[in-house]
């Protein structure tokens, strides 16, 4: 399969590019790094992203920003920053791509394991998860042409725990390779619809 | 108990008064009409309503709006409608509302059933459904002064079946009185961090 991995440089996207890259082409896409360079808050770079590389099988998002905060100190304007910039931004991947991924193709966005099982700080992330929990079992039913959606939800990487571990009390740390497992299963399997949890 | 309840006259809202309005005295607040005018989508009209009401023991929303279009006719803007007008609207109900619910009050948001059991034209509303679950499962851990936040997701109610019922077929309805008791569980029982589901 030809496949789109946006987000690749980051922990997540490592994880699945580590997964997918022995028996896929993967074309690595990201703001400051890539084979393709785009920036999901830009319609149009999304637009020429998907020019640049013509049809492809799947698409893979890890890409997404959120402020972290206590409740107190969270504002409109820091949830609407998370909504944008994880959850609207991967939507906008997902419009953009529906006639640039082939019949019976898949999109694979990342949420993350925050609206599940909470921690002090996180509830800008986990408005975004849930946002991208809904659109994604929703829009399932809807995907013309036999094209399937899925997001993965992980916990907290082993090799993220330096950046953010100590918001993570008690969270069992999940490996990389078990990452890669998740997104290997939405991109060469049948599912769609479904928040693939990795705790 | 003191209650502010946000969007009174719509069906929602007038199921939730109706369950409590015996036991409580209610403040209605309305875009439109009630007690109280408020604009969820304007911060000062919402700070105004908390000083006109003064200290309350409960704050209940029924109050949000989405765009209801076919996933190929959807768009990132019309999906930022309803995040904007229907989940951080709530949210700053609450953000606002933090010190004027005494300690130990309650805020009880209104999502729907479109992110669990979806409908084709439903992800708009899919969305922000899914980002209310998250935001209150996320911010009940961190709510100051022993506050509780919920949120109740009722399916397809009886009394909008004329404008509502054509997108859901096969969603067996219910019956205002059920929403009701919904929203009697999350203001004068004990719970937190739960999405309510009314099936």
């Amino acid at each position: 399969m030809k496949i789109i991995l946006v987000g690749a440089s980051g922990d997540v996207g490592r994880a699945a590019c580590d997964a997918l890259s022995a028996r896929h082409e993967i074309i690595t896409a990201g703001r400051t790094s890539g084979d393709v360079r785009v920036d999901l808050a830009s319609p149009e770079s999304v637009v020429e992203m998907y020019r640049t590389t013509g049809p492809v099988d799947a698409v893979v998002s890890a890409a997404g920003e959120v402020e972290f905060a206590r409740l107190n100190d969270m504002s409109v304007e820091k949830y609407r920053f998370g909504l944008e910039n994880k959850a609207l931004t991967q939507v906008g991947l997902v419009l953009a791509g529906l006639k640039t991924v082939r019949e019976g193709g898949s999109f694979t966005l990342t949420s993350g394991i925050l609206d599940r099982d909470p921690v002090l700080m996180g509830t800008g992330a986990a408005i975004a998860n849930g946002a991208l929990a809904g659109f994604v079992k929703s829009a399932a039913i809807d995907m013309p042409a036999n094209r399937r959606i899925n997001v993965v939800s992980p916990g907290l990487l082993e090799v993220s725990v330096e950046q953010y571990g100590a918001m993570f009390p008690g969270h069992e740390l999940v490996s990389s390779r078990r990452v890669g497992l998740a997104y290997a299963k939405c991109v060469e399997g049948a599912i769609t619809g479904q928040v693939v949890t990795v705790d």
